[in-house]
């Protein structure tokens, strides 16, 4: 077969990425959606999205979507999975690549966001979003849960210093319920990733809650190594 | 804008599905891999792949895939990653989608996969591969190494009765080093994932040695719960 026909036979398919970001805001993980703009299902609220062009790559377009929405560059973002379903847009056949990212969202632009129609709403507020965006969305929060399993997390969504309520907090909400105040302080603390800082955070309580931040670089080899189980 | 144009004014791509398809034979670990036979690169080794067509999934493509050339259907086949770099495949853009599957090498089709051109080679055997291939194999061997550390491994790859040092020798050629005998045999056997049975394999030695099956339940349950840390 000669190289042009192999490649000049075979179908064509349009290719989009489609962006789960996360963020943290006044003790609630949120997402951030937006208000579709195209027919089929205009008006509907749908992940942050957009069609691959011909010279870009697919993490390229991921961060240029990331750009266009938040004004945010060089945000680090994992690619999720690829939803090749031939019916999963009811517009046209769209092969799907998801990518996630958390990102602060104090640092995000929010007059770019809001000329988009982008919105932030905490996860117990998300409404019916197109196509298979929940199914991304809880595959994507299962993604999260399964790294908080087996690494450390928070270096992206937490403030520089922080308290242990509200890293509890964040752990909490990817969990989605509860943990023990005690418990959760012996386990995080064991981790080894923390630096507890002299100055204290008094917003809450007069006495105070002592404030911390990440080691970066015994975060990073944590990162790296996990907690599995090795041979 | 119309829906007309906005989805026909986006730009299409080929998309390929490349399937990195391990086995286990011999003591070794081993990788199913084929000749091209299309310029650029005819002749040169590559993974077994092929392009999504209009009327399939890429799940669908990659089982077809599988099928094609070794006869084997309802294999479960793990998605790894989308490579979406503009120039990673000379011929043309192509975004390939890799799935990986591990099989038993004995139940796959021989006379099939001759007539394509596909080899099981050893992985320490492993030719340069066209394009991005040698990539997606390291990748795929990290995923499968991960994996080893958070879940079990080997029901797929090992026949239904085994012995501990075979069971030994497939981690030992997932993690490409030796293990020590006496660690693996306590560490294994705590996973309580195992069920001796009364026979024993005598082709080895005089003694011989116990078989084993796993207790597919229990190790069910384990991959599902995986090794992780847990708040």
């Amino acid at each position: 077969m000669s190289m042009h026909s192999f490649y000049e036979n075979a179908p064509k398919h349009l290719v989009a990425v489609d962006c789960i970001i996360f963020g943290f805001e006044d003790g609630k993980l949120k997402l951030l959606i937006i208000k579709r703009k195209v027919d089929p299902m205009a008006g509907a609220w749908s992940l942050v999205g957009g069609f691959v062009q011909d010279e870009e790559s697919t993490d390229e377009a991921a961060a240029r979507v990331l750009k266009q929405t938040t004004g945010m560059e060089n945000i680090y973002m994992d690619q999720l999975h690829t939803y090749g379903e031939v019916n999963r847009d009811t517009g046209s056949r769209v092969i799907a690549v998801t990518y996630y990212a958390l990102i602060r969202i104090k640092e995000h632009d929010r007059l770019l966001a809001n000329e988009h129609g982008a919105h932030w709403l905490s996860l117990h507020q998300i409404p019916e979003l197109i196509f298979d965006h929940n199914l991304m969305l809880q595959e994507a929060m299962k993604r999260l849960r399964e790294k908080v399993r087996f690494h450390p997390v928070g270096f992206e969504l937490l403030p520089e210093k922080f308290t242990l309520p509200q890293l509890r907090n964040l752990y909490e909400e990817i969990y989605q319920r509860e943990l023990d105040k005690r418990n959760f302080r012996k386990k995080i603390l064991a981790m080894n990733i923390l630096e507890k800082l002299e100055e204290k955070d008094k917003t809450s309580s007069k006495k105070g809650a002592h404030l911390y931040r990440f080691d970066k670089q015994k975060y990073e080899l944590l990162m790296e190594t996990g907690f599995g189980f090795t041979m």
